[in-house]
């Protein structure tokens, strides 16, 4: 079975996150991973378009029963119909999990990710966590480019 | 994108559920269809298998949130982490729903496909159900093979 | 802890169905049992308003993540926001679980109660299942009258 | 019906999360709400303690699909075997979400809440999520004593 990595960021998101989550598909998808998205538009749709421009494999986990609103660059697709339960399924189908800008929705991807512990968890852009005494939280990957995600992932060490 | 199936049964299944599901599995990616499974073993592993016998590419959505017993032959895995929720998800992805064999997991995939209604089922062995009346509840296609099951989803009619 | 019995049954519901829900309420209200529905229309709000006459407390495990169509009757409302994957929930959450009348999605309730297997599933009219040699599946167990379907819990005896 | 608060936090927490916890459940059961929670340890069974010691209904929302390790302070339980998914269902239940402390599975209910953005989310102690520049994320309603967090609900204005 190929290495997966979930690749997660919102729907409205900056430029430079799309431009990243792009080559973050690209890079994936050239070293043959699997790329896991929630399958929308912003973040999502770049990671698979990127990875798809690659030749990669690209499965959207929607949050809907159905297709509607899936990006069109996805080569499977689960419509969950959970709602908001699919980032979660998301945060578990990654050897690593990659998240890419900041949103509620990513957030709790993030968290839930975090909160399973079993993979690498990497961050470029996006929002920062503080504890209760304003220390960054440890634990996450907190990368610059495209490269170094991968590269934090250390599935290709 | 690709035609996706959802190919459901039983864990514990008969060797006749068996030899039908490795030949579902193999007629389905020779018409360049992806399979979706539960991922286990049983009908699971046995169309998992055949599919992967003629090249073709398949997802298991697990219920455990990790890897633990999922069959060889998946092309992707998704470990829900949703218990038998995920038995719903597997009806939501397929363009059609071939269920062979019976159990109770099996005939709540059966019930939740036809509960959607978006997409044909089809039954290839397995339980019957009758209405109050003792009548057939309509709906279902029933087929005797697996060159019928994939005919009767109508998706290369 | 109260005893909790969970009720499932069709939205589009005969006129049996619905007095047999009503009276399935209240004997569980009289009883001191928590009912546990789906929260909508149907054999859901006749059993929520039988449990409600009689002072009882009504849980309504919604498939939607807000209240929209909740009937008037829920002491206690859950909006999942899952879909149809709450009706795993609600066969998850009975000390035994009731069904009354015959639908897709109330089959979906009685297929995931019997396979987990944890609690006793009572069945008050509806569909019947058979295995694929034509004899009904064991387990459910089948009652003609709602003092009947308390009785076949097993919960007061 | 009543109205409902969920109250979420993490299972190790500190002595001042519990003692909130505590006070918080006591001050909701006293208003008449419901409170809805995780039905665990830490701040789950303080906060079901201080609910039960004033009279109220606590209903706990399992990720487990069986009772075990649920606290004893529980009015209802629904065992919903959807592992952290069950994470979105507390959230989605209260008009309005308090939290307290900090941790991976606590910042994903707060994310979530703030997702759906139907109520209000009231923070009391545990972690400060800040944007890519630095700035507090807004939304969230940060307070620093029980009476406090009721209030900051708005539900009692």
């Amino acid at each position: 079975m190929a290495i997966q990595v979930s690749v997660c960021g919102p729907r409205d998101c900056t430029d430079e996150d799309e431009s990243n989550a792009r080559e973050v598909g690209r890079l994936l998808a050239e070293r043959g991973a699997v790329v896991i998205c929630g399958g929308y538009a912003g973040v999502m749709a770049a990671v698979a378009a990127g990875a798809r421009s690659a030749g990669g494999t690209v499965v959207g986990v929607l949050s809907r029963p159905d297709r509607e609103q899936a990006n069109p660059d996805l080569s499977v697709v689960i419509p969950t119909g959970v709602g908001e339960a699919r980032n979660g399924i998301i945060a578990n189908s990654g050897d690593a999990v990659i998240v890419i800008g900041g949103s509620w929705g990513t957030l709790s991807e993030l968290a839930l990710a975090m909160r399973h512990g079993r993979v690498p968890v990497v961050q470029l852009g996006g929002w920062r966590i503080l504890d209760h005494e304003g220390r960054p939280v440890p634990g996450v990957r907190h990368v610059s480019s495209p490269e170094e995600a991968l590269e934090a992932t250390g599935l290709w060490a």
